[in-house]
């Protein structure tokens, strides 16, 4: 014990110091790795992090059970044997598997296999280049620390809430077993995701939604789409409600939620409220930056703030530029994939500087700049249909200022997708920006669209100009086709 | 009825007359009547051609519960449920309604809904610009001539093979009920397809491959996998394997196949041989042109023998240069998809040159040339696992004399490929032009692939270079993520 203490002391010196092993805290240490620097990732909770078992793996091992099975009922032959429920413990089951049983060995062995080093604890800076553990352990920073801890749900102020103990993501995610009657609150991705999951699996599932819609980041057609399959799988979906009150009486017991409805005709003065009795609450309305107890205060920042960052993903304003914000903590692009690219681009980054070579502010898809964070940023929303776009929406296009065409498809006419599910139902819109001629963004929903997507990213990314897009023929007959049509609309 | 003749008397100089009706033929029709040319089309079979009755729409309509079925077995909670023999008539019935019931009514309101004529009838070419259909009505072309008559299966000159009226890729597609017995000969898409289908579908199927594996077109894993799955659906493979001999006493009763097998270890001269006894056979060895019977030796060509065209599809050695051979029938690419490209390529072609506009002769990538057909082929085998590709395989790049780097990645190790179905098998490759930093080609071979295939053409045709697609990040947890791994594999 006496050696390895003494080893510690020696290794308190770091290249990089990495707080939070997510994805993307994973994903900048073995960069900077490969680069040559020595690099410590220090994490308070579980090797792998959100993603890992909270967030993307489990919640896709919950849906796409949930997919198949309503692709097996959209095909001939095969639809009154797929009309079955689907086998609840089965598929708990091997979402617990995914999410590896909430232990992180297997991570653990990773860091190990690639020569990271791993302090189990609670980061905290205590002033430049300095990070303290658990308040013992000091580690020092030779060239950057990364801040990489991400985000947590956050609790709106709504009375009784808290003490009625709501499902976060993490729960819904997580849970052992099925509610009998689940609200969920909030049309976004987490919402309707974990709706589509629990229905499936059997729960009596009522969604409530602030706005007038669901997915409210996408173009507003894939909004209907999933709140009319939603629907039809038998979620009761309500719109412009607020939740004024939550009530749990006793602890396991059903939670009261009582709702503002929507003004009458005789104004807000007259709202009449009602209230929906369920089993669980899951409140899934926004994020946090988990950046509270890291000791931001002593480099100048704001605990608990979101990190300012440029696009090397440095923090801005802090002395000596060794701050680096990579991930959800940004607040650039909530998604696993995109802290991971931020965590490849960052890492270069921070080992271009450690070399002295100079790196350029705005160095458009250069190695060192995480330019697809603003213009080309993928995501997949696991729902049934499945809803996927990348880049700019029409509205976010003329918000910036881009004199844009829009051009849209019915998916149900091109052939492949006809053959892919009887029945089909979707839609695509494609964005183009009219003075370079190439794409801005594009969305896709519809059952099998969410390996189609990556199409797109390659296009917006690369910024292949339309004529050349012309000549990527889509093979027949996919649902790929849907390109040509939006193509030939553009040309036409 | 006279003022219909006297009508049709003044119609019959054209600007654009098409050979064939099939997706190419429309499509090139179509083109050339929005440049605002007038086109008549010439067909003696259906409209809408092989694809539509024969080929793409019917062996879809068959496979697609296939997959379906497979994908919603590899799933928990579905995997019991699904693991059923699928209702063959009801996919047969559904592959009825896809293929129109081989009645072409709605595809020639289409055509008259765009201001296409129609013609039936045997079209012959009859000198320069001049075709006569049936042997009667004459047609005169002021610009062009565009022969889009497809390819047709041919039959091995094997004894007795012709007399026991064995299946072609015709017969396969539209076969009203299930063989108990399917011997299916040649190893490339149609027999690789049709065997999957038939044999999910229900009946005993051996497949005879001549070479020493399936898909030789494809990167090897792709037929490696392929033929792995097959045989664990109960197909017989057998490599290796020339027919001899074929007998069917009376028809409508079982046929005898008679083999070569592989020579023993006596040499040639001792091959032993086997027969294996079934109710139908399918042959898919090999297409031919469809031009026996258009006239080309009016025109100085040789009947039956591939157009040699050049990449505005225009045939070349015809004096005037009048004449257009546009999808399988000039051999560059039989896929309806890369007919239908052709055809838009040299639809703008017909139209530009009718307008006095010079086309360079080698624009490439320009509007007017199919430079995708030599560079940028996608084909997506719809197989279980799917298996598709775009580009040069790594054999085809390294004969053609690119400096090339083959990276390959395993796609069960990417997060959304083992989340998409237990025990995921597939592969992919890239391969990287060193020189130019661009990729060459792709192929993916798994469950859910076909409509990841369009990423890759876009980056092949787009020429997007290796360090952009860095920033063309992939949804997390999709199997799009395999292009990271791919990238990272590349650099590292």
């Amino acid at each position: 014990m006496a050696a390895t203490e003494a080893t510690k002391a020696a290794d308190d010196a770091y290249d990089v110091i990495v707080l939070g092993a997510g994805p993307t805290g994973e994903n900048l240490a073995d960069r900077a790795h490969a680069a040559g620097l020595s690099a410590v990732i220090v994490e308070s909770e579980l090797v792998g992090g959100e993603c890992s078992y909270w967030a993307c793996i489990p919640s896709k091992a919950l849906l796409r059970p949930v997919t198949a099975r309503s692709e097996a009922r959209r095909v001939p032959g095969l639809s009154d044997a797929a009309d079955v429920a689907l086998d609840s413990s089965a598929v708990l089951a091997h979402r617990d598997a995914f999410a590896a049983y909430w232990k992180d060995d297997g991570q653990v062995r990773w860091l190990d296999s690639v020569g990271i080093d791993l302090v189990r604890g609670q980061a905290r800076l205590a002033g430049p280049r300095r990070v303290v553990v658990d308040g013992g352990r000091v580690l020092s920073a030779r060239h950057a620390v990364a801040v990489c801890t991400g985000s947590r749900a956050v609790l709106p102020n709504i009375p009784g809430l808290a003490q009625a103990r709501p499902w976060t993501s993490r729960d819904a995610t997580s849970a052992k077993k099925v509610p009998g009657r689940l609200v969920v609150v909030g049309g976004g991705v987490v919402g309707v995701e974990m709706a589509t999951a629990w229905r499936a699996l059997g729960a009596s599932v009522t969604l409530l939604v602030r706005g007038d819609g669901l997915l409210p980041r996408m173009e507003p057609f894939a909004g209907h789409l999933v709140a009319e399959s939603l629907a039809e799988a038998g979620v009761f979906l309500r719109t412009g409600v607020e939740v004024r009150e939550v009530r749990r009486e006793a602890p396991g017991g059903p939670v009261t939620v009582v709702l503002d409805s929507p003004p009458g005709p005789g104004g807000p003065g007259g709202t009449p409220s009602d209230e929906i009795i369920a089993d669980e609450l899951l409140i899934a309305t926004g994020r946090a930056p988990r950046t509270e107890d890291l000791g931001l205060e002593t480099v100048g920042l704001t605990p608990g703030s979101w990190l300012d960052v440029d696009d090397s993903c440095r923090v801005k304003g802090v002395t000596g530029g060794w701050l680096y914000g990579v991930g959800d903590v940004n607040h650039r692009a909530l998604l696993t994939h995109q802290g991971k690219y931020q965590a490849r681009i960052a890492g270069a980054a921070i080992a271009a500087r450690a070399r002295g070579v100079p790196i350029l502010e705005s160095d458009r898809w250069g190695a060192h700049t995480a330019t697809a964070d603003t213009l080309a940023v993928p995501q997949v929303v696991f729902s049934d249909p499945e809803a996927a776009s990348v880049g700019l929406t029409a509205a976010a296009a003329e918000r910036t200022g881009h004199r844009i065409r829009v051009v849209d498809q019915d998916l149900a006419a091109v052939a492949g997708a006809s053959l892919y599910a009887d029945g089909y139902r979707g839609r695509a819109r494609m964005v183009v920006d009219l003075d370079r001629e190439v794409l801005l963004g594009a969305t896709f929903v519809g059952p099998g669209v969410g390996e189609l997507l990556h199409s797109a990213t390659v296009a917006v990314a690369g910024e292949v100009p339309i004529e050349r897009l012309w000549h990527a023929v889509p093979a027949f007959p996919t649902i790929s086709e849907v390109w040509l049509r939006l193509l030939e609309a553009y040309r036409g």
